[in-house]
């Protein structure tokens, strides 16, 4: 068997995280005159907040003074200014790859790569993978649509540049992608955990041995999942694979930056790519302690052709520098990007994530594996109703007399997790087994039926 | 406005055509050498034909001694060698793209391609891409899924080597598109035909106005469509491009080296790279004369990865060497890849191509553009029906009373037009405007009735 070395790029890897601030900074430094100098959308922006480049002597300054970008920015800059805005940085035939945000309908935000940043995505994409655990003689299975959508098209550069196989089923229909997956013998699967997850169900109900799949590893992008451990251990057991997190966000591409190695101690922060703060929601100009949590700012140290400097992802996380036995030497996202900012709820006045939600089903093994939250707005107030499946397996050798009896039980047993979990009592519904529909790409799990329209 | 050079590679596409054999030769010489000596599959099936690459001295010896091979073959070969086949060329290790056949069912035949593979696709693809007239500022819309298909995949390899802007909007729906076709600015779309003029139906209905589109040229690939004079035009005035016949089989990946100019004189043989024979159905050892029509047979005459040395694909063609206004030397099938050898019908004793009837009944202006043909068997004989819309404008002036009398003259023009083109008799039946499925991909017209199961 052929030994492989145990880091993409060892010197970068492990060095001395002090040494690598002084690095990250005088890269950051060259970024700012970049953008100040080049890219007319950053110039204005920083001259309109009375922002310099010249600012920043610290990493301090620069949280304390650099003004956020959003994606609401992005997008009316393209709208005046089509299509790609004027933050490109290079000349506009030089590009040679057009993408976008995911937006479904509206106009998406385009990004144009040049043939230097194709170049330099496929080295920072392989040094993630690898990290990852990708190496030359895998088949890696890239179950993603390649469109708009990055996650496809980032793993594929990153998987050619470690010289590993990539295969590509294309879009949709789970049972080719199974079928595919056995043929060929892929042994790393790349896609969301969702898909991930309804690959397991439709494999089991075709009669596959999953346990036994050629699989070894997965690498889960796209969305929060494989950070859960409810749901990696699904993904774990089921596919009898390692199962891994990894992914901030396409803007950030390479967006690969965020990723778990094997030691599974939470996503390493490749921060010298990929620069991570992490600061209070109501402040971005304060930067939280190591291990509290707080809102998620990127900035591509290097990444010349449009830059995001202290772009709002939107994201929430905590991030720790204890060692990882791995001996890399990033700060790491322990528990991953766990929620969305914009996606929190607020329950009687207290803070609730539907990924926080999500995490305490998981942990009851009496439930199923899907679930929805519904939120209404009844005469005085808005009420919360979670829906979930119980297991197949719970009222299995129960008498049919006890049927009801036991499903209460299990009703405030969830009840009772979920209210020492979140802080507030939710309204629990138990339903049955594989009555929830299933997604296909991404979970929608959130049904919001406050507005009337 | 840039000026670009004519040709990607000028000595090689303007060479005497004479010189230009004497080096195919040379290369194909080399190349048997290189299949008997190294790929076991080659050597074995050589050998239990008497067959050895010494007999080789002209190009008539090519045709007259080397066996064909099929895709049953690999398919065999690839079961009893899986996943890859004898015939690889490389070790499986230094593949770093998966790719296989379109079957939806049953298992495909995998691809496995090296990085050399893919610098020479990617060199190919470009000539190919460039010579139908993609330059460096164009934006091409890649309107395929990027999955097993290889069709989205050397489009994409062509473009980038060009360095104009790539862009995959992703599988499916025609609405999303069409949306950032106008978004982006697309200024060549590749896809298949069908694919095509359904995004022109779609355009329409949704008031875009689609001769004015920010397109320019169509390259159509997948399936012939734009060599048929009636579907060219109805992409050409429909979209206001012009529109380009483009591609053999994805086995003979550099698949663009049949490629029309924008002279549209029938696609260019790229017979450098894909060397193409045109031989008599039944005996393909016989070359036939120039411009009769016979199966295309393809063989790889530098790719060293996979190669296919007399690959039966099926298709039928008539070749000519009469000089193209374009300057290039290349043979040309001047009117496409018209009909698959397997698709031929028999119609009482009559042999006649779907796609015969496909382009008689596209001179006809009062017919609508969709079509079937239903194989039934009767009592005592094989019954073939035509079916085919009118155009939406065919009734539009004429009075109410009048539409039977109408619609009988119509048909028996149709019935009469087809007896004159095909030599036999077919029934017609005429169908309202819009009845007809649409496809999204590939179009099936011939819906076979004869075997009931």
């Amino acid at each position: 068997m052929t030994k492989y070395p145990q880091y993409w790029n060892e010197t970068k890897e492990t060095m001395d995280p002090a040494q690598r601030e002084w690095l990250i900074l005088g890269l950051i430094q060259e970024q700012l005159n970049h953008v100040y100098e080049n890219l007319p959308f950053y110039h204005e922006f920083y001259d309109s907040k009375g922002f310099h480049p010249s600012q920043v002597q610290t990493l301090d300054d620069f949280t304390h003074r650099v003004p956020l970008i959003t994606k609401d920015m992005l997008r009316e800059e393209q709208e005046q200014h089509p299509p790609f805005g004027r933050y490109l940085g290079f000349d506009v035939e030089d590009g040679i790859h057009i993408h976008g945000s995911s937006g479904t309908t509206g106009r998406p935000t385009f990004y144009l790569f040049s043939r230097a940043d194709l170049d330099y995505f496929r080295e920072i994409m392989a040094q993630a993978f690898y990290t990852a655990g990708v190496r030359r003689n895998d088949i890696v299975q890239i179950s993603t649509d390649l469109g708009m959508f990055m996650g496809g098209w980032g793993t594929l550069w990153g998987v050619e540049r470690i010289g590993a196989k990539a295969f590509t089923p294309g879009a949709g229909n789970a049972e080719r992608h199974i079928r595919l997956m056995y043929q060929v013998g892929s042994t790393v699967l790349v896609t969301t955990p969702t898909f991930a997850l309804r690959l397991l169900d439709v494999a089991r109900s075709l009669g596959y041995d999953t346990v036994q799949s050629p699989l070894r590893l997965g690498v889960f992008i796209g969305e929060p999942g494989a950070g859960i451990p409810g749901i990696k251990r699904a993904l774990e057991e089921g596919w009898g694979i390692t199962a891994l997190d990894c992914a901030s966000t396409s803007e950030m591409t390479p967006w690969a930056t965020n990723v778990e190695c094997s030691e599974k101690r939470g996503m390493h922060a490749i921060n010298d790519e990929v620069y991570t703060e992490i600061v209070a929601k109501d402040d971005p100009t304060r930067r939280l302690p190591e291990g509290e949590s707080g809102a998620v700012i990127y900035t591509h140290v290097s990444r010349k052709g449009q830059p995001m400097i202290r772009f709002w992802s939107g994201d929430e996380s905590r991030m720790v520098s204890d060692p990882c036995p791995c001996g890399r030497t990033y700060p790491r996202l322990p528990d991953g990007v766990y929620g969305r900012v914009d996606d929190m709820l607020l329950i009687r006045g207290v803070n609730v994530y539907p990924s926080t939600i999500q995490r305490a089903l998981l942990e009851i093994q009496e439930l199923g594996s899907e679930h929805r939250i519904v939120l209404e707005r009844k005469v005085h107030m808005e009420e919360i109703t979670i829906l979930v499946e119980y297991a197949p397996h719970y009222l299995q050798s129960i008498p049919a007399t006890e049927h009801a009896t036991q499903l209460e039980h299990l009703r405030k047993h969830t009840a009772n997790h979920l209210a020492a979990v979140t802080g507030v009592r939710l309204n629990i519904e138990l339903v049955e087994p594989n009555t929830l529909e299933r997604f296909d790409v991404k979970a929608r799990r959130v049904i919001d039926k406050r507005t009337t329209k």
